[in-house]
C-alpha cells in the first residue's frame, strides 16, 4: 500500500538521483519563443524522451513547426480502468533582464535548500516531480493503477501553437477521463489548494511607424508626429479612470458567477502578505472589485512591453522612427478569443494616430478560459491527495494566469480538467531569480504519487 | 591674396592628406555619454591636441570630470586685430541601432564620394575642415589675419557639463569679439545659409516604479498597477489635441518675433522635399503654426525614449516592475531652462500615478536659446564667405536644434554668436548611416578660409 510514510521513505532513498536528473533538465536553455535557442529546445525534448523510455513508458516524439511534443503512455492498466491525461511543458520564459540574476539562469544553484534557475518551478520543476512520481509508483507497484497518457510540450510560454495544431489529428490518442495540468500553485507553503479554472489569453504586437529613420529632435521637433507620444496617447485610451477597459463590447460576455459556484471557492486575500511579496499595495483593481475577483472573475488588458527611441545610458535627443508595444488580455469563461481579438484590433485601428502607420499583429496561441466542477472525480482525488500531503483541508481556487492549451486539450480529450501544482507567488516565475524549494519539490512528488494511488 | 581660385588649388594639393587625417579622427569611438568609451574619448582629445600643436597653434588641454576640452589659440595677429572664437566638438552620438548601419560606424567607408561614419558630419567633419582651413591659411599667409581662439569640447552630445563648469574660470582666456560655432547646416546642397540662433534644451529621465521585480500578468493582472499603463497615461497628458504642451506656464515667456526680425529670415519650406527625405508628411505642427515657425519660434516637449517590460522577439506576459521615459524640451529665447525644468517637474509630480513611485531626474547641461542680429559683423562676414563659395546669395535662418553651450560661451566671451556649417537634413546625424559628401567637406573648408581672409 503506497501510503505517505512509504512514499517519503522512497523519496529519501532516491532523492540524490532525482535532483541530479532535475538539474540536468534545468540546464537546457529551452526558450522556445526565441529562435536562437532552437537546438537547446530540441536537445531538451530528446533528453526527456530517452528519460521516460528508460523507465518503461511508451514514448512518441510529435514534431511541430517549432518545439516537438513528447507524448508518453502506459495503458497496461487495461480498458476497465480509467485514463488520466497529464500535461506539463519543458519550455521556459526568456531570462532578461539577465543582470538581475544572482546566479546564471541555466546553472541551477542551491541556496538554503532552494534551487535557483529559469524553469526551477515553471514548469520543469513541477514536470520533473511528476515524472519522478510516475517512475516511483511504476517501480514500486510493477504497474500503474490507472491508464496514463502524458503530454509534455515545448511551446507553452509562446502559445502552444504546435500542440494546438496537432490536437485534432491526435484526438484518439488523447482521449481520457481526466486531465491534470501540473503547472500551478498554492498561495502559501502550508496551504493546499487545487485550481478549478484559469483565465484565457490573447496577445498582440503593435507597431507605430512614422519615418524611415530615427530623427533629430531639434531638426524636426515640432514638425514630426512623435511615435512615442502617439503610442502613449493611443494606449492611454484603453482604460478609463476607474480601471475598466474602454473597448466597446469587451465585457459583453462577462457574466456573474452563480452563488453556488462562488461558495465552493476560497476568495480570501491577505493584502499584508501580498505587500511583503511584491512591495506595493494591491490597489490596481477596477472600482468595487476585490483582489481575488479581479484576478479570477474579471478580464484584463495589460501593456506587457513598450519601447521607442533611446533608453540606454545618458541621453539621445531623438524622435524615433517607430514605437512599439506588446499588449495582452486575460479572458474569463464565455469570452471568445476571436471576438476579443477583433474588438481590440478594431478599437486600436479606430483610434489610429493621424499621420502614422499602425500595424497590429494578433499573436497565435490565444486560448479560452475554463472551469471545472468542484464535484468532479479528478477534483475530489486531488483534493484528498493534497489534504493528506499538507495535513490540512485543501482549498479550491481559480488561477488568474492562463494555460491556453488547457481548454483545447480538455475539449479534444473529452476529459474533466484540473490544475494543480505547488508553486508559490514568491517563486518569481517569469522573472529573474526564479526558484523552487526542494521540500516543496518533495511535496509535489508526494501529491502525484498519492493521486495515482487513489485511482486504484 | 587668398581668393577662391587659389584656395581650391590649395585644397586639391592637400586633400589626400586631409582626408586621411579626417578618417583617423573619425575612427575614435568618442561617445562621451557612455562611460564604456572613456578611453577612446581621451585618446581622441590627445590626438587632436598633438595635431593642432604640430602646425603651430598653442594648445591647452583642459581636464573636466569627463571628456577634456581642447583649447587652441594663435594670438600673433596682435592686440590691434579682433579676436575670433571658434567652437566645435569631437564627441559623437551613440550608434544604436547598430544593425541598421550598412558599414561599421567607426570605420569610415566611402560610397559615391560620400563618407559614412558616426560623426562624419556632426561634428568631426565640420570640425576637421575648420582645422584644415586654419592650417592652410596659416601656412599660406605665415600668420592668421585675426586673433584665433578655438574651443573643441568633448561633451556636446551629453550637455557640455565639463566645459560649462570651466567657463567662468576661463573667462579671460575666452574673451573674443566674435563667436563662430561650426556645427549646423543648410537646407539644400546648393543653398548657402547661416544661422542667427538656435533653440535651448532641457532633458529629463523619468522612472515609474511599482514592484520589486517583474511580475506575471496572470497572477497579478487586475491587482497591480501596470507601470507601462501608468507611464502612457502620464505622458499622454503632456499635449492637448491641438499639439500644444499642456503644462501651465510653459508658453508664458514665448513672445512673438518682431516683424523686422522676421523679415531678415527665410521661412520658406518645401513639404515635398521634406517628404522625400523623411518619408512622411510634415503635419505634426501645433494648429495654425507653419513648419518653420514650429521648428524655429515654438518650444517643444518630445518623448525621446520609452521603455518598460519585454520588447524582444516573441512575447512575455509580464507586468514590469518599472517603466521609464526620456523627455526633452526645446526652448525659445526668454524661456529660462530652470523655470521650465521646475514647471515640467511639478506638472509630472502633480499628475503622479496613484500607487507608484515617480522619480524625475533633470539632466545637467540644459541651455538657453540664443539669437544674433542679422547686421552683426560676424553675420556679414560669413554671409559674404558663404555667398562666394556657393555662388548664390546667402540665406539667414534659425536652427531648431540646440547648442546648449552656445549661449553660455557667448555670455562669457562677450562675443556675437553665429552658427554655420554645411550639414544637410539628409545627412542622418544622430541616426544610423550618418554621412558627409567630400565635396561639401571642401565647401566647408572654403567658407572658413574665406571668412578668415575677410577678417584681414
Amino acid at each position: 500500500m503506497l501510503d505517505l510514510h512509504l512514499l517519503k521513505t522512497l523519496f529519501d532513498q532516491q532523492k540524490k538521483e532525482i535532483f541530479e536528473d532535475y538539474f540536468t533538465f534545468l540546464r537546457f536553455k529551452s526558450i522556445a519563443t526565441d529562435p536562437e535557442f532552437k537546438e537547446e529546445v530540441n536537445a531538451c525534448a530528446d533528453w526527456l524522451q530517452t528519460y521516460l523510455q528508460n523507465f518503461g513508458l511508451n514514448v512518441e516524439k510529435w514534431e511541430t513547426g517549432n518545439a516537438p511534443v513528447i507524448f508518453a503512455q502506459d495503458l497496461r492498466a487495461g480498458p476497465k480502468k480509467e485514463t488520466l491525461l497529464l500535461y506539463c511543458h519543458y519550455d521556459v520564459q526568456p531570462v532578461d533582464p539577465l543582470d538581475e540574476w544572482l546566479s546564471p539562469p541555466f546553472e541551477p544553484t542551491m541556496r538554503d535548500g532552494t534551487v535557483y534557475a529559469r524553469g526551477a518551478v515553471d514548469n520543469k520543476g513541477q514536470c520533473f516531480y511528476t515524472i519522478a512520481a510516475i517512475r516511483t509508483v511504476l517501480k514500486q507497484l510493477g504497474s500503474l493503477p490507472v491508464n496514463l497518457k502524458f503530454v509534455i510540450e515545448g511551446e507553452e510560454e509562446s502559445g502552444s501553437e504546435g500542440l494546438s495544431q496537432l490536437l485534432y489529428r491526435k484526438k484518439e490518442q488523447l482521449k481520457a477521463d481526466h486531465l491534470l495540468i501540473v503547472d500551478s500553485g498554492t498561495e502559501a507553503p502550508d496551504t493546499p489548494a487545487i485550481s478549478l479554472g484559469a483565465r484565457g489569453l490573447v496577445c498582440f504586437n503593435l507597431k507605430l511607424t512614422e519615418s524611415l529613420f530615427d530623427m533629430h529632435s531639434g531638426v524636426v521637433g515640432g514638425i514630426a508626429r512623435n511615435p512615442n507620444r502617439a503610442l502613449c496617447q493611443l494606449l492611454s485610451k484603453l482604460h478609463d479612470s476607474t480601471g475598466r477597459v474602454t473597448i466597446p463590447g469587451f465585457y459583453d460576455d462577462v457574466v456573474e458567477m452563480p452563488p453556488n459556484e462562488r461558495n465552493e471557492l476560497d476568495f480570501s486575500f491577505d493584502p499584508t502578505n501580498f505587500h511583503s511579496i511584491y512591495g506595493f499595495e494591491p490597489t490596481g483593481m477596477e472600482e468595487g472589485i476585490s483582489a481575488k475577483e479581479a484576478c479570477w472573475l474579471r478580464p484584463t488588458l495589460e501593456i506587457n512591453g513598450i519601447g521607442g527611441g533611446y533608453s540606454g545610458p545618458g541621453f539621445k535627443t531623438v524622435i524615433p522612427k517607430e514605437a512599439n508595444a506588446k499588449i495582452s488580455c486575460r479572458l474569463v469563461p464565455r469570452q471568445d478569443p476571436g471576438t476579443i481579438t477583433r474588438l481590440v484590433h478594431d478599437y486600436l485601428m479606430n483610434h489610429k494616430p493621424r499621420g502614422l502607420k499602425l500595424e497590429i499583429e494578433a499573436m497565435a496561441g490565444g486560448g479560452r478560459a475554463f472551469r471545472t466542477s468542484a464535484s468532479s472525480k479528478i477534483a475530489n482525488i486531488l483534493a484528498k491527495s493534497y489534504s493528506e500531503v499538507f495535513g490540512k483541508t485543501c482549498k479550491k481556487i481559480l488561477i488568474g494566469g492562463s494555460i491556453p492549451i488547457g481548454a483545447e486539450l480538455a475539449k479534444v480529450s473529452e476529459a474533466d480538467l484540473l490544475l494543480v501544482g505547488v508553486g508559490l507567488p514568491t517563486d518569481r516565475i517569469h522573472a529573474p531569480n526564479e526558484h523552487f524549494s526542494l521540500d516543496r519539490f518533495e511535496k509535489g512528488f508526494l501529491t502525484i504519487c498519492r493521486a495515482l494511488a487513489l485511482f486504484a
